[in-house]
C-alpha cells in the first residue's frame, strides 16, 4: 500500500493489560516488523522501556524506531475513579501516552489498561473534535464481513442526536480502516420493521432517515454477524451487552467443541485431521485480528485494547491505528460532522 | 414424577408458525405420547382439528384426549396491528385458545404465531394476575445450566419497579419448571461492580438489593451462558437483542463449523467419526429443548413458541407448560407479588 510510506508514531502504554508489560512490548516488536514506517513512543517504567528501545527489536535501518518515555505512576485496572486518577496522576504511563498525542509527538495512543481510564485519557487529555457531543467507543466485529459496532460502552445513556453522530463517526472509521467508500449504517433494534423498538430506537429511526447517509434501517441481534450493514449503531449499554454476549457465546461454543473433540481417542484422531480447518474457523472468529477499539471523536487516535490482549492483538491494534492515521480518520470525522 | 399424575389441558393454536399446521399437530402428537395425563384443546380450521381429534394419535386408553375447537379466522404473522386483530377477530384460532384459558377449559395456551399477537391475547384475553404491572416474556436459555432470561421483548421501555417484578416472576418460573427452591437473581449490566451501568441499571440495582430475594448483583453479557445466576433480569429491548444475538452467533458458528467439516474429503471422514459428539453439542445449544417462551404474569399459562418451531419444540413447549401448571406457576407468582 502506498499509504504505508507515510511515517506514523503511535504512543503505547507499556503498563496496561493483564499480561503487561511483556505482551505489550512483544506486540510492539511485531508491529515494528510488519510496518517499516512505524515509530513507537513507549511509555512506562525505566526498566521496561529503556532496554526495549535499545534492543535489536526496536531498531530499523536508520537507528531505533522506539522512543522511551520513562513514567513513574500507574493507573490500576480496578481503579475506583479512573477519571480522577487520569487528572491527578500526571506521570501515569497512559496519561503520558495521551499527552504525547495532544502535543503532536504521536498521532495516536493505545492502552490495554482500564477501559474507563482510556476513555478518560482520550476525552480529558487528547480532547474532543469540535462539534462532537460525546466520543463513542467502536469495535470491529468479525463475521461474514467486518462490521463496525458503536457505541460499545462509552455512553450508557443516549439521546437520538448522539446516535446520529455515532453513525457518522462509525462511517468515517469504516472508510479509514476497512477501505469502504460509502459504508451503510443500520440501527440495532428489536424488529426490522419501521416503527418498532424502544422510545429511543423509534426516535432515532426517524432522525436517521432524515440525516444519516446510506441508512438501511433496523437490524436485529441475529443480523450482526451476517454483515447486514457496515456500521451498526446502538447505545453504549446495549452495545456493550452485545459485545460481551458475543464473546461469551464464542467462548462457550469453542470450549464445548474442544471438549467434544477430545472426549474419546477416536475423536482426538479425527480432530487431528481437522486441525487446519478448525484453526481457520477460530481465527475467523478471533477479535484479535481487529486489534483494539477506537474511541471515535477525539483529536487523534485513542485505541482501547482488550485487557487480555495477546502480542498479536496489540500488534494488530497498533497497525490498524497507523492505517487510520494514514487515512486521515480525524479529518474525515471533522468533515463528516461539519457538513 | 408424581406430579405428572395431575391432568392438565393445554389449548393449542393450530395455525401459528412457519410450518403450521403440520409441525403443530405433530408436536401435539409427540406431547400426548410423552405425557399420558395431558389433554389438548386444539383450535383451528375444521379440516385440521377434526381429523386429528379423531385420529389414533389423539387417543388414549379412555378415548380421545384432544378436543377440536373449530375456528374460522386467522391472525397472520405479519399482521400490522396484532393487538387490534386480537380484539376484533373473535374467532381467530389464537383468540379462541386464549379464551379457553380465561374460561377455565384449559390451564394454558401455546401459539407459534406472531409474538405480538400472543402477547396481546395473553394480556387482553387471559388477563393479568392482580398486582402485575406488566407481564414479562421470559426465555430459558441453554448453557452450563439453564437460565431464565426476562424480559425478552414484551416491554421495550422499563422502570426499575418493573424489573423488580420481572425478577419475582422469573423466580417463580424457575421454581415451577427448573425445580429450584430459591433461584438466584442477577441484573444484566455492563460491569459487575456496584454503581455501574445506565441510569435504569443503577436505579434497579439499588431497588433489587432492597427487595429481591437471593439477588447476587450484576452480571455481564459474557456470564449469561456460564450460568452466573438462575434468573437474569433486563429490560425487553436489551433482552430481545441478547436473545437474537445468541441465536445469530450460534447459527453463524455452527454454519462455519459445518463448512469446515465438509471442505475436504478427509474432513468429511473425520466429521463422520465425530458425528455423535457434534450432535450432542448441537443439542446442548438447541433452544428447542426448552420449547417456548412463557408470558409471565397472566392468569394462566401463555406460551409463545418460536415461529420456526419444529414438532419437537412444540412438544417441549406443551410439556414444560404442563409442568408449570402442575407446579402452580400462577399461584407462585400471585404469592410472590402479594408478599
Amino acid at each position: 500500500m502506498n499509504s504505508k510510506a507515510h511515517p506514523v508514531t503511535i504512543a503505547v502504554d507499556a503498563l496496561g493489560g493483564d499480561f503487561a508489560p511483556s505482551a505489550v512490548v512483544d506486540g510492539v516488536a511485531l508491529a515494528l516488523q510488519r510496518d517499516l514506517n512505524l515509530r513507537i513512543a513507549l511509555c512506562g517504567p525505566a526498566e521496561v522501556v529503556e532496554p526495549f528501545a535499545a534492543s535489536p527489536a526496536a531498531h530499523g535501518p536508520g537507528g531505533s524506531r522506539v522512543d522511551a518515555y520513562v513514567t513513574t505512576e500507574e493507573i490500576a485496572m480496578d481503579e475506583l475513579d479512573p477519571a480522577r486518577a487520569v487528572r491527578s496522576k500526571k506521570d501515569a504511563s497512559i496519561v503520558v501516552a495521551a499527552r504525547l498525542v495532544k502535543e503532536g509527538a504521536a498521532q495516536g495512543f493505545i492502552s490495554a489498561g482500564s477501559t474507563a481510564a482510556c476513555l478518560a485519557a482520550g476525552t480529558l487529555i487528547v480532547g474532543r473534535i469540535r462539534g462532537v457531543a460525546r466520543p463513542t467507543l467502536a469495535v470491529v466485529l468479525p463475521g461474514k464481513k467486518p462490521v463496525v459496532l458503536t457505541d460499545t460502552g462509552a455512553n450508557a445513556d443516549c439521546k437520538p442526536e448522539l446516535l446520529v453522530q455515532f453513525a457518522e463517526m462509525g462511517r468515517a472509521y469504516a472508510q479509514a480502516t476497512l477501505g469502504l467508500d460509502d459504508p451503510s449504517v443500520a440501527l440495532l433494534n428489536i424488529g426490522s420493521e419501521e416503527g418498532k423498538g424502544s422510545e429511543l430506537a423509534k426516535a432515532t429511526q426517524t432522525l436517521m432517515k432524515e440525516k444519516t447517509r446510506n441508512f438501511v434501517g433496523n437490524v436485529e441481534g441475529r443480523d450482526i454477524l451476517e454483515g447486514a450493514a457496515d456500521v451498526i449503531v446502538t447505545d453504549g449499554f446495549t452495545g456493550n451487552v452485545v459485545l460481551k454476549t458475543l464473546e461469551g457465546s464464542m467462548f462457550y461454543l469453542l470450549g464445548n467443541l474442544k471438549k467434544a473433540l477430545t472426549s474419546t481417542p477416536l475423536n482426538k484422531l479425527a480432530a487431528m485431521a481437522l486441525k487446519g480447518s478448525l484453526k481457520e474457523l477460530k481465527s475467523e472468529l478471533d477479535p484479535d485480528q481487529y486489534g483494539a477499539a477506537p474511541l471515535l471523536g477525539v483529536k487523534g487516535l485513542c485505541l482501547v485494547a482488550h485487557g487480555s490482549s495477546s502480542p498479536e492483538a496489540m500488534a494488530n491494534g497498533i497497525l490498524v491505528g497507523a492505517t487510520a492515521v494514514r487515512n486521515e480518520l480525524t479529518e474525515k470525522i471533522t468533515v463528516a460532522l461539519g457538513s
